[in-house]
């Protein structure tokens, strides 16, 4: 079982089980657990995706949308009790399309994120392990994606990589 | 050497080492050697892969084309052989092009490789961890194989990630 | 403490902190520090990377460009002597680039890596683990650095994955 009051990071590429895993480690806390979405329904692929994810949570869940003020909701919940935030990328991705100044939303996040708080659990994507991208925006996404994974490892106190639905421990 | 009866999987990047890896694991074990090829020779940088790949395995090895029927041609080896199957992720592709039910496709393969024979040495592509792709069909495909990739490493008893030519542990 | 006269071949994708981490095992050896870099500013965005890095590493180090002649580079220094290569993935772009032939260019860089000289600390990136790509340039960059990475882990003493900033040993 997880610590409480404590951190973990779960990255991994797309389908690689991150959520599924992520829950499956919340859930082994007492709920009440709380469901943090980042993701904005912009098309049909990303709103099926979406209600994919929310049967599959089920009973004993609460679901707050938080596509850009992830920080205000973490910091408005009581402590000690298992958060999911799913995922950071497409919170990332609501700043850049919104055309937010990014580094200083990471900072604020990352700040929150390092107070004795939680049991949270924070789900992201690995994204810069393919061929570098033909156009500008989709490498500077990847460049502020990799930033803020990197800040996010380094205060968490447990940080996995998800391979093919299978956790491997980093830290 | 690995055991007898038993499934290993062999998952990694493009030209990370998968086949010569698994062809290491599958000749750690007495001959005869199977190797189930997956690959459909669509063009000259095919056929040059697949000759390359072939020329390298040498003597003491029988090759069966097995592009769409995998779960037929993995029922109908005798047991206690080790079989090389290369690789799943063509497989995929194979089915999809050809427009059948992936999904049904996918239980079927996923049933044959559970049941306790082998050994088998299931090779497959990662390929999430790269940007979103523009198109709709390379995003499918992505979820499709990552949806694979966790079915098999489900069921496998052990499973590697190869980091440049060298197998990680992950199960 | 990294140990003298080894090779650590450190991999990982954009922006995971492979720079980073390279300088923090460097510079836990005495100075004098060497950093090769094979980068070539093609444009303003590689020229404003060059900088950040430059700027980060700060006293101690000395700079030396090699964007082609790295083996030759690495044979003019002195022995017992912490050195970074940082990277080889650029190292290739810049030989494809120049219509070389690129596995000749990998053998010699090999066999000069192989020498029991150092410390050396190479960095490189992984990019095959996202879609194949569309374009034939871009899969036979994969490809070669691939077989690159494969070859410089294989003669490494120590190989680390990056992963959010964080070390992942493979080797």
């Amino acid at each position: 079982m997880p610590d409480r009051n404590k951190l973990t990071f779960i990255i991994g590429g797309a389908r690689s089980g991150k959520s599924a895993h992520a829950e499956i480690l919340a859930t082994a806390l007492p709920s009440p657990w709380t469901y943090i979405a980042t993701a904005q329904a912009y098309d049909d692929e990303m709103r099926e995706r979406i209600a994919l994810h929310r049967s599959r949570r089920g009973e004993g869940w609460t679901t707050i949308d938080a596509p850009l003020d992830l920080a205000g909701a973490l910091e408005a919940l009581p402590d000690n009790q298992p958060v999911l935030i799913d995922c950071l990328t497409l919170w990332l991705t609501n700043h850049m399309l919104a055309d937010h100044d990014v580094g200083a939303e990471c900072r604020r996040l990352a700040d929150v994120l390092s107070r004795p708080r939680g049991p949270w659990f924070v789900v992201s994507n690995e994204v810069g392990q393919g061929i570098v991208p033909d156009n500008a925006l989709a490498r500077r996404f990847r460049d502020d994606a990799g930033r803020l994974n990197q800040q996010v490892a380094a205060i968490a106190d447990t940080v996995l990589l998800m391979v093919a639905g299978l956790p491997l421990k980093v830290k």
